[in-house]
């Protein structure tokens, strides 16, 4: 057994080495020269970088290139900080609610009002530290992609393994900081909080979940306003530009294009940050409060009790390890690298963490341990169950090696690589329909193999460590966040820098260097989405367990035979639907704004489509930021309003039913929503590469085919950018939400909702 | 209370007063003479029949819609008999399997080996019997629709209301003479086994569970074969013809079009037909078998048994007294007419059924009577529950109300006088992504209420008794049928007429009007998948109740947090998916297929395009028929196998959780597929109506809008016809299969699997 100094000092300290490896990396890419000249870093360590001699020295492209990159970053600056005053109201409202609802609870249980008061102000804390941190990962991640965007264009101009390396260390910069920050405040949040309660470690660890529930919150906000933005900027781009004006994507004539990249920083970086910032704190709340309550927590085993924040915490020295080769040993050097590269990264943090897990497993936790467990006789709702430490090892390999088969089959099916994509560019030659039934089809195929991965995950996690097992799974599955996310990061990033190259006129080869890096990064983009509606199941599930032991259901009143139950479960399987319907809606509005005003732009600017006038940036800006802060409230309101309303008045037998509704039937949409949109994405990158002579048959840009792939691409990107990957924060963050509120729920005569104590008295 | 007498004369008395009513209606129907003039009924009521002076006396034009129809009656039958070969092979296998599985357990609970032998004979003869009635139904209802189409067409060249009633009389035809021979078949089936069974009646109602099974399994390989063969010859059609030659759909010389048309009465009335034929058994079957282990069934109160076939009988007089008011007294007159004309069937029926529920309920049914459920208390797995005969009334009321409600939002979402089509219309503005994005929104918006009115049924009849409320409450949706049928069958109908009026070269005014009648079709398209969902989720809620019985599964072993169940329920939510993703791409497969051979014919035999040769159809009949048998296979052994294999490997807890997950996941994707498609399919027939100011902005037929338009129409033809509608029955199929094998599962030590037997050996 290890001794308590080793988590005490193992954890912040491999945060702070996360984190510092991230500013070292920042500092790599800053190498890049956007003011002067190339001869800084060309050839710098030796590697044929495939310069090519007729774009040395295109001082003006790069200064064009760092103006564009200026307004992107303000932009996205002013997006974000208006979002964040709406974060703001929105936290302090809830802070408000949490507060209220939590302080007022009568206490039962040998419980004092005292203790329900510190229950309430504690709580509150942790949700405005976990809302604080997610805003900050959104922000540094925003800061960090707008940084190396242009970075990534420049160095294209190079070949392809100077931009892979920038966008990828960059990608990197986003994972360390993110995972660094996310483990290290939350463990400051943990002992400070000790300071308080002292031994009472359940209660400690009960205030603790506001963490994941403000990570979650605002994660919501982030991705839904985030992926409305940047959506209705890119459809509205398209729409006008590329279907009606007939110019390419981001040429600096569309008055909707700055707005689109601006988009991507602010939806996919800002907001897929805060959305696994928040699966990484639920899971880690999840895993504690759970461990609280077990034997580890009874008989303070500090070590044991770290388990989990000791998984995260190897995680982040493993990904250090990882990273180097793709950015150091072996980048891609040539297109067809890309992918591998990545996906090598995801391989190779995996194996490598797979014995680290056992290390933890074997040497922090005792060899066997008791947990306590939801009982079938109601006269003992609590049942315990011993478990052995070498399971706890079992579990998180399960979620560790599933998100690893998980992200490999996303790439099956979303690269443009292998059949499925290519099957759905074939499909185009009969014309933009035949495209989507097969996208469709496509989408619905994939959720196959995530779907048993994360039902396999569970049955085996609960079967050997119940609500623990699943909750370790999902760290498992995040232990390699790091990696994760610098992947996932990657994609928008070079998105954006194909996007800096065609405005600033780098030229044909660059573009195209710069679609090869996007092609994969669609790919890895759709991975990055597998892990995240992956890990978020797991970890609803996990917090959905919490939320039963606290709420005191046992195993009957859960049974899917009871009314409540089943209403419930049906009840939450439509909402993922409703949410999603709002949000297409959303976005096809806000798409159609934008569509009006690039429209008006083209008819009264005079010039504009010849390139002698500019278009006016802003105006787009502004009404990309308008329309989806705007659009963002009603989704927003259905998710955080729905467990308490339904938990308030049905009760939590018919709460704890729809938060299993909602998780099993949005599991397999949000995937078949992202991996639909990525095949599509792909199938038009797979038409215009024409890199094989099925390919070429379709006739590339500006083809019949091209154009119905345009279709299925514009029809993807709200699935893929906007409602499939909103939909996992729907699924947690309505767990996470129940769990925190289940002692005022469970206040209302035990339970019941306030309907049924009315027909009952 | 009624006497014994009552139930043994009322119900196969309204199932032959239901027969007579609809051979009555046919001989209607043929009086429009496809021979010779129209002198013999023009005016025939003194009916303002808008007759057109310069169509009068087209004999020519007549006998050409008669060769057209025995065009499209000789392909039907041809698919149908191939199909039935097919389908002959999986009974007779089938039949092997459910014999050998039930016959050879190894008696429990005082049970004998005759016992079981005698359950697997009766089991497997109610199968045979179920699987011929639905064949029957289908093949019945096939050969009425193809008999009506052309003299629908006729009857449209003398105005709206003569082809409105005759297409509505054909369709009620199909309703009476379905629900009739269901419901006889079935007493007939129940009163000869009575023979053998005596007063074992828990034994009797689950040897006649086997009627239910093989009313969906036909049912299931009808909609999907059907399903498949309809979408693949229009999509073929549309995408050669409308979008690549310009002409017209319908047209004749598209040499997709017979198959199209056969497509009409394969797909949508004989595979609707079996479909909801299905529900109807099952849903009896399973009221039948709860009520049969309650204290109804053990006292032996015949009358009281009777009460769920009562419900039916009453059903099938209620919609003759309703079907006059469309037929005769207030047929639609005008365009605008039609659908209220409709609606008002469908408010009506439900109206007069509600008294006649009341009485029912109250004069069958003893005061009050116990229910069997599953228990809380291991040590007895069974509990009692005293139930009110007016629950009973209330369980039937909310399901025919509820399916009312449905009905109506349904015709919300997707017919063109409301908003969500027009939205859908006016986003074709901005090209056929928009129209895509906008539907897809609207269907999964239109999932809310239906999931909602279910949830509530399935509260309020649990609550009120346990799943014999749930049962009643579906049959209480379903005591409606014939009417619900017959507006089902009215758009097909109606479709097909459009179709013969057009190859007919009947005139522009004639196609306006079959037009107007096609629309409408689509709504009460979409309203009769609404109710066959609806009905659909309810009958497997009550089926799975039933299974958990027989399996005895207690309450705890169901509760959501049992590892088993979860894995399950995840597993069980993403079947839809996994089905829907073979079904849209087996139409996606089959339409490239036909788009090859349409293009082969345009471009190999002169003349077609300028209509002076004729095309090949028989050989594009054949690509549908070899296409839709060989790809039906695959989805089919996905539903079949999937209860068997998850529960005989898995055992009871793993299967009673994928069935909940496949219900609760199933439900909103079917009515979000269905209500989409609807809505795709009527926004351009609002385009091409251009009956407002708004819809003819949008520029009409032909128009950049209309183009948009019709990709989304082409869209959602798989969606709306072939996989959503395929969902209910995979629903309530796996439910039905998994109640009739559970005997088989249980014998696998007590229900647990063979993996868990192996692995706890």
């Amino acid at each position: 057994m290890l001794p308590d100094i080793v988590p005490i000092f193992l954890i912040p300290g491999s945060c702070i080495v996360g984190i510092l490896f991230a500013v070292w990396l920042w500092q790599r890419v800053a190498q890049v020269n956007m003011g002067g000249s190339l001869s800084v870093i060309r050839g710098a360590n030796g590697r044929e970088y495939l310069l090519e001699e007729d774009q040395r020295g295109e001082e003006e492209v790069i200064a064009k290139a760092a103006e564009i990159q200026d307004a992107i970053s303000e932009g996205a600056v002013s997006f974000l900080t208006t979002e964040y005053k709406y974060m703001g109201v929105f936290m302090a409202i809830m802070s408000v609610v949490i507060f209220s609802l939590l302080s007022t609870i009568t206490p039962e249980d040998g419980r004092t009002k005292a203790d329900e008061l510190q229950n309430g102000i504690f709580s509150t804390i942790a949700f405005l530290l976990g809302a604080l941190t997610s805003i900050l990962s959104g922000y540094l991640g925003m800061k960090i992609a707008t940084f190396a965007n242009a970075r990534t264009a420049v160095e294209a101009r190079k070949g392809i393994a100077p931009a892979f390396m920038c966008a990828f260390r960059s990608g990197a910069v986003m994972g360390f900081l993110l995972s660094g920050l996310g483990l290290l405040v939350l463990f400051a949040c943990i002992a400070s909080f000790k300071q308080f309660y002292g031994d009472d470690w359940v209660s400690l660890f009960e205030a603790v979940t506001g963490y994941g529930l403000g990570g979650s919150a605002i994660a919501l906000f982030g991705r839904v306003g985030g992926g409305i933005y940047t959506k209705a900027a890119d459809v509205g781009a398209d729409l006008v530009g590329k279907l009606e004006k007939d110019i390419p994507e981001d040429d600096p004539r569309n008055p909707a294009v700055i707005a689109d990249n601006v988009g991507d920083n602010v939806g996919d970086i800002a907001g897929m940050g805060a959305d696994l910032f928040g699966s990484f704190a639920e899971a880690t709340c999840a895993a504690l409060i759970v461990s609280a309550v077990s034997s580890l927590g009874t008989t303070h085993d500090l070590v044991a009790m770290s388990f989990p924040l000791l998984i995260s915490a190897s995680g982040i020295l493993v990904c250090i390890a990882t990273t180097f080769i793709a950015t150091d040993f072996k980048p891609a050097r040539v297109m067809t690298e890309i992918e591998t590269t990545l996906k090598v990264q995801l391989m190779v943090s995996t194996i490598l963490m797979t014995p680290v897990a056992y290390l933890i497993a074997t040497s922090a936790l005792p060899e066997q341990f008791e947990l306590t467990m939801p009982g079938s006789d109601p006269a003992k709702p609590i049942d315990t169950k011993l478990v052995k430490n070498w399971y706890m090892f079992v579990t998180v390999a399960l979620g560790l090696w599933g998100g690893l088969l998980i992200g490999l089959q996303t790439e099956y099916f979303t690269s443009n690589k292998f059949l499925p994509v290519q099957e759905c560019a074939d499909a185009c030659r009969t014309g933009a329909a035949t495209n989507i039934i097969f996208g469709l089809a496509l989408g619905y195929k994939s959720c196959m193999i995530p779907t048993v991965v994360i039902a396999l995950s569970i049955f085996v996690g609960n079967s050997l460590a119940g609500m623990y097992g699943v909750a370790t799974a999902a760290l498992g599955m995040l232990s390699t966040l790091a990696t994760g996310l610098a992947i996932d990061a990657y994609g928008p990033i070079s998105d954006n820098a194909g996007g800096i190259a065609e405005m600033a006129g780098m030229g044909e080869d660059v573009r195209d260097r710069t679609d090869a890096l996007d092609a994969a990064g669609n790919t890895t983009a759709a991975i990055g989405k597998g892990f995240a509606i992956g890990s978020a199941a797991l970890v609803s599930l996990a917090l959905f367990g919490a939320f039963i032991t606290r709420s005191k259901i046992d195993l009957e009143h859960s049974s899917i035979l009871d009314p409540k139950v089943f209403a419930g479960l049906l009840y939450g399987a439509m909402l993922p639907y409703w949410f999603s319907a709002m949000t297409m809606k959303s976005v096809g509005k806000a798409a159609l704004a934008m569509v009006e005003e690039v429209r008006r732009q083209f008819n009264t600017i005079p010039g504009l489509l010849e390139g002698s006038a500019l278009p006016d940036y802003k105006k787009c800006v502004e009404i990309s930021t308008a329309s989806s802060l705007a659009e963002m409230i009603q989704p927003g309101a259905l998710v955080m309003l729905s467990p308490i309303v339904v938990g308030a008045l049905f009760g939590t037998h018919a709460l704890a039913g729809m938060l299993a509704g909602a998780l099993v039937s949005g599991v397999p949409l949000a995937v078949s929503m992202s991996n639909t949109g990525g095949a599509w994405d792909n199938a038009k990158k797979y038409i215009e590469a024409g890199n094989t002579q099925h390919a070429r048959e379709l006739g590339g840009k500006g083809s019949e085919c091209h154009k119905a792939a345009v279709v299925g691409d514009t029809v993807g990107d709200p699935l893929k950018d906007t409602s499939g990957p909103s939909l996992n924060i729907l699924v947690k963050l309505m767990a996470v939400e129940s769990l925190v509120f289940a002692p005022f729920f469970y206040n209302i005569n035990g339970g019941q909702g306030l309907v049924f104590q009315f027909f009952s008295s």
